[in-house]
Order: C-alpha cells, then sequence, then structure tokens
C-alpha cells in the first residue's frame, strides 16, 4: 500500500504519528492479520467516552447528569462513527482481507466504526490523553449542538401520538414497506399512516426505529401545515 | 461538618484538592442539596472505565479485546466501587439528607460506589487527567491479579455443571432460602443442592447469582474432599 493515503489521513487528523505502525495497525481490520485494531478499538472507545463525557461536562454546566447520558449515547453511537470515519476517509485506508475487502467490508458499518474508535486510541497511545482530547473536540463539537436537539426533543413518533390524542384521532400506524441491503447495513423504508386526516409519508433510516421517527417527523410537517 | 475528616480523606487518595468545593460536592449525596454529586459521578463513571482501561492495555499486552473487556467489566462493577468506598472509609464523610441518613444511606453499596466515581471525577476536575489516572492506578491496581483470576476462570456454576456431567450426575438445584435487608440492598441466602452424593451448601451475596456462585463454590469444595 502507498503511505500517500495514510499521509491525507492524518492531515485530516491533525496528527502525524511518531510511531507510525500505530496507524497502521488501527485501520488494519481483524480479517487482514494477527496485527489488527481491536485492542486499541478497546482503549479508543474507552477514550472516546471519556473526552465525549468531559466536553459535555464543560459546555453544558447546568445540566443534570441524566441529559449529558442521554446526549452522550448518542454522540458515540456506532452511526455517528460511521459518519466521521466517512469524513475521514476510513474506506481508502482500511486494511481487510481479501475476502472481507470482496464482500465490501470497506464500507461496512460496524467496520469503519470500530475503525474510527482504533484510531482515537492510536492517538492516545502515540502522544497522550491532551492530544487525543484535541482530536475528539474537533470531530465532535460540530455534532453535538444537532444531537442535543435530538436527544433533547421530544421524538417525532411521541410528538405525534400527541397530537393525534389532544385531537381525539385514532393513533398512527408504521409499517415497514422495505428493506436494502445486506444485513448489518440496511435501509428500511417505513410508511406511516393517520386514518383521521388521511395522511401518509415515507421515512428511510438506517434502523427501523430510525425510518419510523423519519416518516413520524414527514406527517407531522404535513399536519402542522394543514389547515384544522 | 468538621472538616478533619475531610483532610483523612485527602490523605488516603494522596490528592490535596486545590478546590476543595470540588471535593465537598463528590461527597454530596442528592438527598443533601441542590449541589450534589451526580454530574461529577457522570465523569467520574468516564474517567475510571478510561484509566482502567488503559491499565489493562499496558498490564495484558498480549490479551485479545475480549479479555480486557470481561476484566475491566469485573473491576468497574459496583461492589468494586463499595470496597474501595469502604476502604477509603467514605461512610464518615458522606452528606446526606437527615431521612437517607437514618436510613442507614452511608452503608448504602450504590450511594458507596456512587460518590467513588464522583471523588475520582473530582480528583480529575481538579488537577487534571494524570492525577486523575495515578489515583485511579493506585486503587486499582492490587484488585487486578484477583479480578484476573476471577474473570478468566470458569465460574463455579459452571465447573459444578461439568463436574457432574462428567459424572453422569443430575444437574444441581438453586433455591432462594431467605433474602434480607430493604429493595436495592439486600443480601440473598441461595441453597445449592445436588441430588445424586446427597449434598448442599448455602451461600450468601448481594445478588442471586452471586449467592449462587457461592453456594456452588462450597458444593464443588465438598465434592472435591469427598473421595468418590
Amino acid at each position: 500500500m502507498s503511505t500517500y493515503p495514510l499521509d491525507t489521513l492524518q492531515a485530516r487528523l491533525g496528527h502525524v504519528f511518531r510511531d507510525q505502525s500505530l496507524l497502521l495497525r488501527a485501520v488494519s481490520h481483524r480479517s487482514h492479520g494477527a496485527d489488527h485494531n481491536e485492542r486499541l478499538e478497546f482503549l479508543g472507545d474507552a477514550v472516546l467516552n471519556m473526552t465525549v463525557s468531559d466536553l459535555l461536562f464543560d459546555q453544558f454546566d447546568d445540566s443534570p447528569e441524566g441529559d449529558l447520558t442521554r446526549v452522550r449515547a448518542h454522540l458515540v453511537r456506532q452511526d455517528m462513527l460511521h459518519r466521521l470515519a466517512l469524513s475521514l476517509q476510513l474506506p481508502a485506508v482500511l486494511r481487510l482481507s481479501d475476502g472481507e475487502a470482496r464482500a465490501g467490508g470497506a464500507q461496512r458499518p460496524s467496520i469503519l466504526a470500530d475503525a474510527m474508535e482504533a484510531v482515537i486510541g492510536a492517538v492516545y497511545r502515540d502522544a497522550g490523553y491532551e492530544a487525543a482530547q484535541a482530536l475528539v473536540r474537533r470531530l465532535f463539537e460540530p455534532l453535538v449542538s444537532e444531537t442535543v436537539t435530538q436527544a433533547w426533543a421530544k421524538d417525532a413518533k411521541t410528538q405525534l401520538q400527541e397530537w393525534l390524542q389532544a385531537r381525539r384521532q385514532s393513533v398512527p400506524e408504521y409499517r415497514i414497506e422495505t428493506t436494502r441491503g445486506r444485513a448489518h447495513d440496511q435501509t428500511f423504508v417505513v410508511v406511516c399512516s393517520v386514518a383521521g386526516p388521511g395522511i401518509e409519508a415515507r421515512g428511510e433510516g438506517r434502523s427501523r426505529r430510525a425510518a419510523e421517527q423519519e416518516a413520524a417527523r414527514l406527517v407531522l410537517e404535513q399536519l402542522s401545515s394543514t389547515p384544522e
């Protein structure tokens, strides 16, 4: 493998590794061989949890512990790590076995999220806590406000149900219209229909729940733009 | 409250707080008032998880991620934190409402474990990552070898079942004989009986599972000291 993609990754991370073998290990899936990233992922998961906790503790100095826990859970979940891995273009540098590569492993959310954690763990091992903290803050600060809105707002399904109950209308129905993609990397399409006003909408998401939320949100939009 | 017990605690921690109000908050249960320890507990939980992960990553440099995860889970669980809280004599400095104090709150494992995490979070806020790491290493290093033995050994119930199966004897039976104490702070007494050799033993523990393990361990001891 040319080292060029790894140089690009280091520029994106804002961190040049003293020990380049740490970075190489961090982007090596277990299918690639014995020197893989699972131990670094174990460490990186803890570094991430710690630095995100610290970030939230600082930034929301009035919020109770329950709110911080909820926002943290949103920030460190797989789809967030997957997005960050894509923004750092980890698929271009991932080291996989030939079989795993042919099977599309470089695009698998779980593999990318694990590699993202391993990279954070590798920065911690290479340069210590402050360096890892700086990286996590840079990556996650832009995501915090978006996440807070999601985590602290009532979710769309709850809002929709309350809207309908307040008007004594029947509960919405959700059904899966279709799923696309392979196991562990599926997209769900869910239709939410509301019998009373005769409205329906389609939502897509990486989980059934996410698709339902999106569908409920779209129904809510239609309801609130329709004169009662 | 006299400051003397807090001075003693700081001596035991090997850390004198620049900001004494952080320490005071860390030992204040939510029943005591608005300035309580739940946010510091949120932070301390993450600091603990991170520093223990780092300790295990260093100390077991050949162990796969799964083993590290198992040992970490044993080290950071409530009963371990409860033991550490007792060894630091946290009950003497805990700040509780009068009602909670009368109800024995200063001895409740969950309250003590939470305060232990809050103290770790407070050291982190007061003096940074290295100080918190040094504290956690000092507290946890003596527990690691004991825990590794427990976590890597097969548990007693599994061993007992395998011992009996190898001799084509019927499976052991477990029944709760009695429970003592209030909800969230109960002690379970479980009897494990083995029909074939006609042996039984009583185990006590803070959970049903812990009591069963203890009972199974005692039955195993009798079986292995009895000529077959």
